[in-house]
């Protein structure tokens, strides 16, 4: 048992390190050479424990779903309703530093996506996971009666996930010049008149 | 003067020429050699026209402006209101297998923007001619009395470029299982909500 356990940890050591060489040297510059050197490993040692690049930059991808899938916990735990989306969608947002670069990884992702059906099946998975969280955020608060029933939730998450994404974009492109209040302000736009409620400033 | 119109005329061929070699094999196959094949002439005769691939790529980038630039002046023209913003919003959707291919270089660039500034430039510039054409149709509609005026046509426009990103995204990643009519719906969902109107299906 010991000795998986460790295969295991070792991996998630190499995809952590593979996920901070793409933050801070896009996917052309995530080498096998420079992912092991960042995990302080010789490039023989990250080859016994991942196989491919590929291999790499998805258990990169795997890593960084695990550590947003944290984050986002807590507020689907909290109270329903709007409250509880605005905060979801604001998590996913570049607002920072660190998640700007998250989202270069993420654009990179999107253009090799579109060249290699691995890299596109994955991405779909994650797509789906993100989705399904933003329909179930708010099916529990039509069913707690904090947001309009007549609503299509799948649509509604849909644009949620395409107004994300569209803001990411935004930022990538302009950088800080998007502001964290002027990215919160276009979710908080977006819930109110999606769901009929009254605009609120972001804080 | 007939020199100067034959070059420049040569030099349009040539981002002609560009644009549909990204558009089939991506930014990375679009090399010199592959353009001047397209555009059936030779290496040599290319770079007498254009000094560099990052000019090659700003100029097919040009061209794909120009063309949907002309195809967006008629529902801009039309009677202002919600169907001139549908429309327009319409236009710039992967609704077919040839808009699907302007959409991958459109992602290709994205990813080239985060690391090189003249692509980030030019990309930032079909941005904010883009956003200031949804700024003026909302405008539009608002003074004819056709979409509510208390509606901040800036931040809605934004909002809308978003969406449609965020569109081209899924678009990229799931192929045709994002129908047309799925992304059309999408949009009118957003036109409806975003301007207090009745719902509607797409055609």
């Amino acid at each position: 048992m010991p000795k998986k356990v460790d295969h295991e940890a070792r991996r998630e050591d190499f995809a952590a390190a593979a996920y901070r060489v793409i933050q801070s040297r896009g996917l052309a510059g995530a080498t096998v050479r420079e992912v092991a050197r960042e995990a302080g490993f010789t490039t023989g040692a990250l080859v016994h424990y991942v196989k491919s690049k590929d291999e790499l930059l998805l258990a990169a991808a795997e890593y960084s779903a695990k550590v947003i899938r944290k984050r986002m916990v807590t507020p689907e735990r909290a109270a329903p309703g709007a409250k509880a989306l605005r905060d979801v969608m604001y998590l996913s947002l570049p607002l920072d530093a660190d998640s700007r670069g998250n989202w270069n990884v993420w654009l990179g992702f999107w253009e090799r996506a579109t060249q290699n059906a691995d890299v596109r099946a994955m991405m779909q998975n994650r797509y789906t996971e993100w989705n399904n969280r933003l329909v179930r955020i708010i099916e529990a608060g039509q069913e707690a009666g904090e947001l309009p029933r007549d609503v299509d939730a799948h649509r509604a998450a849909q644009g949620a996930v395409a107004l994300v994404d569209g803001i990411g974009v935004q930022v990538a492109l302009a950088g800080r010049k998007v502001t964290a209040r002027h990215q919160r302000q276009l979710v908080n736009d977006w819930i109110s008149s999606t769901f009929r409620l009254p605009a609120s400033e972001p804080a």
